[in-house]
């Protein structure tokens, strides 16, 4: 089940991804032999999600050392930090990035005494331990989110928290598939996710391939849902959480989540410890990417509304941890107030 | 200002109306010379607005009746009962259709006594009497709305309730105009309005063409907006009013009340006396409107989802009475207990 949808894969000394651009039209798996490349390719949305862009940028380190022709360490460790900030600055919301990129200095600080090409396969077998640490985050996560779901449950779920946001399971699809494996009937309602449509085609597309019952939405129709009864719970992902538990998440989940209060229908997030970044004290200081009007304007490279009009596209919002009824981690389930429990997930 | 646009107008004993799916890229005009045209035109959302919908079906009528070889009025009559059968059934949720459709039986009921030639001219004068009256409602509805805007606001609308949707001044639109030409400087965020994206492409475009500083955003990103303070009011259009004063309007309307109520944002509802139904006691009672899935799953004839993924495609909401400001009509402005205020408005 795990292994279905193969996000990112190291094989052979290069880095694969499936093109999500091209989803679901066309499942295309790009190769990328530099860490350029890889930067490119987190920048324009080949891969995303909070977890998958830590893969990719960890991945990306280590296939930026790979042909480095360097023998001293204070030189190999410049050129990574060379990487590391081409890498940082793809995408600035996800916390997961940074995080991947601190652990790969990390690990090559610790790992000073190693030979080159030794530290090269340390960074490399680490790239690798970060995409199969986070499957298994993923599978954990889904196993104690599972429990809070009932037997038939409808869930609604924004943006895509899946298999193609993270390693290969899912944050808050893992908990869909979990709560499937564990023989719940679940029915997803996906919101299409504007603008860059990653419920519709993504998500739908995934729960598909995993045989869940889905229905697409507009992001403006969850709220008549609500009102007539119709959802059960709310699950979406993260980019980042602070430390008192303010949730940074794909445009349009603050709305889901405030609607959830209206309506009395638990509102949960799941992401892994990595999303987790308790150097920000509330979301009020995670900085918020604003993208290319082009997304909102242009379908396709047709346009859609006038030309010259103006353009407000905030990839990310901020749900205040008021809004969040539990943060489902590979750790458990935390409640609210929810700064106690992060800590100690975080520094245990 | 009033005749910038030119929605749909009667010429030569034909119907003229803007092309509304083509905007804002071309600005066609499809010229109806028969009822089953002007049904066709309704269905497809050639034209759409609850204002817009009732000129245009009572303009239908109008021009059914024109051709008719028929000498008697109780033959006459059936006819007409037949065309108003066709109408009625082109789209369920605006009441302006119905509304139109009765006024235009109501005229016929009472000119029995003219020949039949002179109750097809009778017909004809009442279909552009009541564009005209549409056209004066709004601007009357303007100026009382334009009082509630401070001198500098910025106001959030969703879809379009301007001059597209009516006789060519608007409804939510027309208060904005009224507040420009008194010298107030309106900012106005759009919601696109999925799936028909009404707002990125109609109230865009006739935003700019009146010179009125505009940016589209997404529908799920009102919120973010709303948590930086950056909008004054919001001011929708409405497709049917209850005796209650529960507003049915484009999807996504409930929400964006539903925000306005959190952050203390007043929603202001615009629309004739036409849109108010006092036989139905609240908004539970409108029948909601299901429009093609393929609305939701493709972008100009390109798939977005998957196949045979699941779709759900309202084309309204309800918004309860209580998350409602106020409401302004030709006659004034109503505010909460909604009840009275209508009743006298409609029986005076």
């Amino acid at each position: 089940m795990s292994y279905l949808i193969k996000t990112i894969q190291w094989k052979e000394d290069k880095v694969v991804m499936l093109d999500q651009r091209l989803l679901p039209n066309d499942e295309v798996y790009n190769t990328y032999e530099d860490y350029f490349g890889v930067a490119r390719a987190i920048k324009s949305l080949v891969i995303r999600g909070a977890p998958a862009i830590g893969i990719a940028a960890a991945m990306g380190v280590a296939l930026g050392v790979l042909g480095l022709d360097i023998r001293t360490f204070p030189e190999f460790y410049k050129k990574i930090e060379e990487i590391c900030a081409k890498l940082a600055a793809t995408r600035p919301t996800a916390v997961n990035l940074f995080w991947a990129l601190e652990r790969m200095k990390r690990i090559c600080c610790e790992n000073e005494a190693l030979s080159i090409p030794d530290l090269k396969i340390r960074l490399k077998e680490e790239a690798i331990k970060i995409l199969k640490e986070d499957i298994s985050a993923n599978q954990m996560m889904g196993a104690h989110g599972a429990k809070l779901l009932g037997d038939k449950t409808t869930v609604l779920t924004h943006c895509n928290a899946g298999a193609l946001a993270t390693g290969g399971y899912g944050t808050a699809l893992g908990v869909i598939y979990a709560a499937q494996e564990a023989g719940k009937q679940i029915h997803v309602y996906a919101d299409e996710t504007r603008p860059v449509l990653q419920g519709a085609r993504l998500t739908a597309w995934e729960l598909q391939k995993h045989g869940i019952e889905t229905t697409v939405i507009c992001d403006n129709m969850a709220g008549t849902l609500m009102q007539q009864g119709k959802i059960d719970a709310a699950i979406v992902g993260a980019d980042r959480i602070t430390a008192n538990g303010d949730v940074i998440n794909k445009i349009g989940t603050y709305t889901v989540a405030l609607l959830c209060k209206e309506h009395k229908i638990p509102f949960y997030v799941a992401a892994p410890l990595s999303t987790i970044d308790l150097s920000l004290a509330s979301g009020a200081e995670v900085p918020i990417e604003e993208r290319d009007p082009q997304e909102i304007t242009h379908y396709n490279g047709q346009p859609i509304t006038p030309s010259h009009v103006g353009i407000y596209n905030p990839a990310f919002d901020r749900t205040p941890h008021s809004l969040v009824t539990a943060i489902i981690s590979e750790k458990g389930i935390a409640k609210p107030p929810f700064a106690p429990t992060l800590q100690t997930w975080k520094n245990p």
